[in-house]
């Protein structure tokens, strides 16, 4: 497609303008909120739209063509200097979930916004048209579905997610026609295949990897599946006085016993984890032997065949804790998503750009979804994750990045765009 | 005290003919409550009031002198006739937990009811007046304090009650003033230790263990000390996808190994027994690390220095496994009770009365408190404990006896009434 060889801007002058650029944007952007002392910014809410204003501002300013479309996406183009291109998005969401930290989603916008000022700057020619994509909706908190930004884009917006309501019963379809949209207009979003050359994120890692190895980022190489189930366990109840040790059908010592195996199997294996997020003893009571005990797996791993071998064996070593202590044990799958694979070549430029920079090239899964999944099978993804701080703590107001890490992200990022062939 | 040898009673004619009406009465004082469907009964609740009513009216039928005493006792003497006589009180309680059994506290009331009732048809002089005692209560429900009606006759009572509220505002005084007490009263209820020479009192087990033995009923040795602990672990949040196994604090991890801590070490040590009721991680979900998880500890011994043995490891295994994870564990002790133990003369007068009606004597603790620990240190106490069908549930609708057992019980409480001097 490209008529003439292009010629590549430097990367940014100064070392560090990016960085605090991006932590500015994004402190401007969390004073949009829902709430008071914190920062929450539901889908369509008037700071979630807000927020869309002030991106579009932004992307204005860098000479981008915008737009924000039917379901709330902001889009800015940096337009190609060659006819009919096709186009790189680089993008993430701007939406939060419930007393949020700032940069779970608007670090990526952010990112490609500034590396876009940077281009118009530079007067940089690309031969292919760059789409800054801030996503309306990605974490699933008013009408529990994530990605209904990015999969609208991505033409996979599930149609019966329109009647879906929120906490006050309002329907998708009726919050978007409150704000303006015409439904019929939600299908021409869908971007094909063929008009695109890849699909880039960067994010935040949320989590304490790259924090743990000293890095500022790394190459996502997957997007880990997951497999979810709940268990409930019933016991026998009884007086926590009465009844020996050895007639016991105790829920809660099973439970804890199967909390164990879950952990212990998923330690066995490196990119396997493994989570209890509830466990709870419904009416518990501190005199009474628990007659049940709830509790939630989550067995997530970047490769599938590995998720599914620890989901198997926790399942069985669960079935035979239950038979050894005269326990019943329910256990309901509540969901299973593949895992996605991000492009070796995207990956390979990543490694490259970030190799450019002075930072070792960690490649690691993704252990928590992205607007990257929507955009799997319709063009090549790649994801860059920055460093995490405070611990790797992400939705939760302590979640934080550096003015550096955000940097060096912004760089890496420019770097690969002008690598792009 | 004795002026003349008293002539002896045979126990009762019929054999079964206790069992029958001991639960037919269960039956007639399980339709006064508070809730349709099932039992719930509290202290100065109308149907507690009616039970007292319908306990009063059997008792004169009785031929007993009965009062309803100032905290709402219902007391029904069999005179001795022996002048200056001392008195042996035999009793239990009347009120019970919510959605309760028929035969908690009951089932002692209605055994001391039908022995009297068959003293009086036997015109059985004794050398002591009995004292047939329906406590008023003792699970503690309403004001959160039990033991209020055998605190009251044991000179116990806590006097600071009086001021607490149960959960619509009222306090204790202004409760018992609604039906009529003049609080000044309430002292006098006390008994001396010179004016008793004991304590009785039969109560269904509570637990599985002369189910387990295939035993109709069992002579207590002690009422088990109890030592209750909060736990609070402390760890770290995180995305239950991104944060690998290694770096995780787990709250929740954490807490399950303390409950099978505990289970194991009560397990190495009969007569000792463990309890985790409350287990939860507040706020818990799917795909968070759990950075709080609470947890109960309820140890409990016939022996004191069993359980602080026990205590102590459970308390150190605690830190240790808090230690090496990197979470914290706050540990609240709630309450400590030390063991009460029933005197050996009446723990042998029942042996005596149990081998006589022909039942193997099994001799065993006490996990749950009862109305007799109020007598220790005042006069000799007595528990006999009938086995509680149903896997040994309580305080449950569930809970049964059978008339087989229950006339067992009244015969051997029977036998040793006639056995003490």
């Amino acid at each position: 497609m490209m008529t003439e060889p292009m010629q590549r801007a430097t990367p940014a002058a100064s070392s560090g303008m990016f960085g605090a650029r991006i932590l500015e944007l994004a402190d401007r952007l969390a004073t949009h909120s829902e709430m008071t002392g914190g920062l929450t910014c539901t889908y369509l809410s008037p700071a979630h739209r807000a927020v869309a204003k002030e991106l579009q501002e932004l992307m204005q300013k860098a000479g981008l063509d915008t737009t924000i479309d039917a379901v709330g996406n902001v889009i800015g183009r940096y337009r190609s200097v060659v006819p009919g291109a096709k186009a790189l998005i680089v993008g993430s969401h701007y939406d939060t979930v419930v007393n949020a930290g700032r940069y779970d989603g608007r670090l990526g916008i952010l990112s490609a916004l500034v590396v876009a000022e940077h281009l118009q700057r530079a007067g940089q020619a690309l031969p292919f048209h760059l789409d800054v994509i801030a996503f309306a909706e990605e974490e699933g908190v008013r009408f529990s579905a994530p990605y209904i930004g990015s999969s609208a884009v991505a033409g996979r917006l599930d149609q019966t997610l329109l009647q879906r309501c929120d906490a006050k019963g309002m329907s998708l379809a009726d919050a978007l026609q409150e704000v303006g949209t015409r439904l019929e207009d939600i299908a021409a979003l869908a971007r094909r295949s063929q008009d695109l050359i890849g699909y880039l994120e960067v994010h935040i890692e949320q989590g304490p990897v790259l924090l743990d190895r000293n890095l500022p980022a790394g190459v996502v190489t997957a997007i880990a599946g997951c497999a979810r189930h709940q268990v409930t366990v019933h016991g026998r109840a009884g007086h926590a006085g009465t009844v020996p040790m050895a007639l016991r059908q105790d829920a809660a010592a099973a439970a804890a016993e199967m909390v164990l195996a879950l952990e212990r199997r998923c330690n066995a294996e490196p990119g396997l984890v493994g989570t209890v997020g509830k466990l709870a003893v419904p009416g518990g009571a501190i005199n009474v032997i628990p007659a049940r005990c709830e509790l939630t797996l989550d067995i997530r791993a970047g490769e599938d065949a590995v998720r599914a071998a620890a989901e198997r064996d926790v399942l069985a070593e669960i079935a035979r804790i239950a038979a050894r202590r005269g326990v019943t044990a329910d256990v309901v799958e509540l969901s299973r998503t593949p895992a996605i694979s991000c492009a070796p070549r995207l990956q390979a430029l990543m490694a490259q750009a970030l190799a450019r920079a002075g930072v070792e090239p960690l490649h690691l899964p993704s252990g928590a979804g992205h607007d990257a999944v929507m955009f799997s099978g319709l063009t090549e993804i790649g994801m860059l994750f920055v460093r995490c701080g405070n611990g790797g703590i992400s939705h939760d107001p302590r979640e934080t990045v550096t003015a550096d890490d955000a940097d060096l992200g912004a760089r890496v990022l420019l770097d690969i765009i002008l690598s792009l062939p």
